[in-house]
C-alpha cells in the first residue's frame, strides 16, 4: 500500500511537488534497449540498484532477460532487495563491522549473495560470522583497475588475497570485482572507449593468472552505464553492473550516452517576482546538482540558474508573462542517483497519467 | 519508539555507520548561547526547523526561552512540528496549489500558524480556503531586501499586497518577512554588517510606510545565523528565524561564525588501499557537499579529498600505518541542513554515550 492508491489515474499537472517523476514508456524502452544489448553477448547485466533502490523497478529489469541479478551498494539496500523478491544479489563494495558482518551472513541464508573484499582480516570476520550463522556468502576479490578507490592491485596481490578467500571456510570464491569509475564520464568517446578496454584486460589479466594457480573464476564483474558497450564486449568480462541508462540523466548525456531521459522532479512556480524569473518549489533539498544544474523541460527559453535549498530559480531569455504562479514545470535531473535519494516515492506516469506510485524503498538505508 | 531503545548507552564507536551524531553538550551550549542573546533585545528567536526537522530539538529551543515559535520551510515540515506538539509555526514561504492550500488551512484550525505571500491571487486562494476550513491563518508579506528571489518590492508593493491581505476575510495581516540571504555568508563581517544593517532597514521603512497608512505590523520576521547579531538588534526587526546555529557547520565557521560544531557523520574506513589514503562508507548520499567537503575530526594530517556516492577518500600528509580497516572516523557536516536531510535519524552521544536516537521527523516533508 503506497498510501496514494486515491490518486492513481489522477493527470500529471494534479500531482502535489515536489514529485520524482518517472515517464514509464521511456523507462520502458531503456529497460528493453539494454536487455537486448545483452542478448548475443557473453556478459550478461546485474543492474545497479543504487540507482533506483526500488524492487519494483528491479524485478523489471530482470524479467526484461538477459540478467543474472541485482547489484546494490549497500548491504541495507541488499536486504531491501531480498525482502521484495530479489533472490540474486552482488553487493559491490566491502561490508565491515561485527553487526553489519552479522546482518551480511544472515541474509545469506535468505538468497544468494555475493559481496567484495580488498582485505584479508576482513575476509577472516566474513568467514567466521558465515560459519556462526551457517550459511555461505559468495566473494569477489576487488581489484583496483585505476580508479584508485578500493581494491587490491591486480595480478599477485588479487591473486593472494583469492586464494585466502578460497581456503576460508564459509565463503566461496568466485571472481573478482572492478570498476572503471575513473572512466565512465570521460567526455571522448573514443578516449573512453580505449581506457576501457586497457582497465579491463588488466582485470581480465588477473583472472587468468587466478586460473592459472588452479582456482575456477565463476565471475568477474564490474562495468557502467558510460561503458557497458565498450566493457561489457571484453571477452573474461561477465558481469556488467549498469544503473544509471534506466532513467538517465544529464550528466551520462553530456558524455554521449543516448538513453532516453525517464526522470524528472515536477516543481510549482510559487513566485513570478520579475517578467523573466519564476521561483519554484523544489530545492537541492529534492534536486542534487554537483553534476550541474537540472535542466527545465519542454519550456523554451527557461534555465535553472540556481537552486537554494527550498527554491529553484528559473530565469527566461526574455520576459514570459504566460508562467503564472501555480503552474508547474519539470526538471530534468542532472544526476538520477543522488536525486532519488532525496525522495521517499516516485509518480510513475503514463500518457500524462499517475499509473503508480512506488517507494524508494531503500531510501536511507545507508548502513 | 525510535527501534533503537536496545542501544541506548552504547558507545559511540559501537554505532553503525554512516550515522549522523549530535554532540549533546554542545548542542545544549549553542541553543544556551542563542537564547541568552535576545534575553535584552526587543527582538525574539523563530528558529528555523528547516535545519534540524525534529520537534524534539524544536522544543529544547523553545525551553531555552526569549523564543516566540518556531519557522518551518515547507508545510509538511510545519504539520510535523505541530504534530510534535509546537503551537505557534511560521511557514516563511509562500503556500501554492490547492491540496496543500487545503492543508495549511486545516492546519491552522490545530495551531496558531502564519504563511509568507507575495502574490494576490494566492491571497485570494489562501483567503477562500480559511473560510472554507473555518479557520484564521496568520499572513506575513514577503518583501524582497535584496536576495531577489521571493517576495515584493519594499515601500508601495508592499503596502499594496498588505491592503490585500487586511481586507482578505479568512486572513490577518500580521507584518512582513525579508530575509537577507545573499548577505548571511559573507566573508567580511563588517560589510556583512552593513549590508544587513541597510537590508533590514529597507523592511523596516517598509514597516513604517504600512503603519502610517493605518494598518497594524505586529511581526517582521527574518534574519540567519550569519547576522543575528546585527540583524537581530535592527530596531523594527522582531523575529530572528536563525537555524544552523543549533549545530554550525564548516561552511558558517568559514565566515567566522563561532557557535560550537555539534553535528558530524561517524564512518567506518572500509579499506586502505595505500598508506597514505583510507576510504570510508559515508560518501555524497549521506553527506552533501554544495559549501565544500567535509572537515576529518580529531585525526591530524588526514583530509577528506572526495566524496563519491557511497565513499570518502581520506587522504593523510604522510603515510598513516595506526588506521585500520573497521575503524570509525568522524566528519565535521559542511552544511548542516542539506546533510540532515539525508539522514532519518540523529544518534545524540554524550560523554562518548548514545543518550537517545531521535528521528528526523521532517526528513523528506518536501510537500
Amino acid at each position: 500500500m503506497s498510501g496514494y492508491e486515491w490518486a492513481i489515474g489522477c493527470a500529471q499537472e494534479d500531482i502535489e511537488t515536489p514529485a520524482l517523476l518517472i515517464d514509464l514508456p521511456a523507462m520502458e524502452r531503456n529497460i528493453a534497449r539494454m536487455a537486448a544489448f545483452f542478448a548475443d553477448k557473453p556478459a550478461k547485466l546485474r543492474p545497479h540498484a543504487k540507482t533506483h533502490k526500488s524492487p519494483v523497478i528491479a524485478q523489471k529489469q530482470l524479467a526484461a532477460g538477459n540478467a543474472v541479478g541485482i547489484t546494490c551498494a549497500k548491504l541495507g539496500e541488499a536486504e531491501v532487495m531480498v525482502e521484495g523478491g530479489i533472490h540474486n544479489v552482488l553487493i559491490a563494495n566491502q561490508i565491515v563491522g561485527r553487526q553489519k558482518i552479522a546482518r551480511l551472513a544472515a541474509l545469506a541464508r535468505q538468497a544468494e549473495i555475493m559481496v567484495a573484499v580488498d582485505d584479508a582480516a576482513n575476509v577472516a570476520d566474513l568467514a567466521a560470522a558465515a560459519r556462526a550463522a551457517g550459511s555461505s556468502i559468495g566473494v569477489l576479490v576487488e581489484v583496483n583497475i585505476g580508479m584508485n578507490r578500493c581494491g587490491v592491485e591486480p595480478g599477485d596481490p588479487a591473486l593472494a588475497l583469492a586464494r585466502v578467500v578460497a581456503e576460508s571456510k564459509g565463503l566461496r570464491f568466485l571472481g573478482l570485482q572492478g570498476y572503471e569509475g575513473h572512466l565512465v564520464m570521460l567526455p571522448n568517446p573514443e578516449e573512453r572507449r580505449q581506457k576501457a578496454l586497457a582497465a579491463m584486460q588488466t582485470m581480465v589479466d588477473s583472472r587468468r593468472l587466478i586460473e592459472s594457480s588452479g582456482l575456477e573464476v565463476k565471475i568477474v564483474s564490474g562495468v557502467g552505464t558510460g561503458t557497458y558497450d565498450v566493457s561489457g564486449t571484453v571477452p573474461g568480462v561477465d558481469e556488467v553492473q549498469a544503473g544509471s541508462y534506466v532513467f538517465m540523466d544529464t550528466k551520462y548525456r553530456s558524455v554521449g550516452i543516448d538513453f532516453e531521459y525517464a526522470l524528472t522532479v515536477l516543481a510549482t512556480v510559487i513566485s513570478r517576482p520579475r517578467p523573466d524569473v519564476a521561483i519554484t518549489d523544489a530545492g537541492a533539498k529534492v534536486l542534487s546538482y554537483e553534476f550541474g544544474l537540472p535542466q527545465v523541460k519542454d519550456l523554451p527559453g527557461a534555465t535553472l540558474k540556481k537552486l537554494s535549498e527550498e527554491h529553484g530559480t528559473i530565469v527566461f531569455d526574455s520576459p514570459n508573462r504566460e508562467l503564472k504562479v501555480g503552474d508547474k514545470v519539470e526538471l530534468i535531473v542532472s544526476h538520477g542517483c543522488t536525486t532519488i535519494n532525496l525522495h521517499d516515492r516516485y509518480f510513475a506516469l503514463r500518457d500524462g497519467r499517475l499509473e503508480a506510485v512506488w517507494p524508494v524503498a531503500a531510501r536511507g538505508k545507508s548502513q
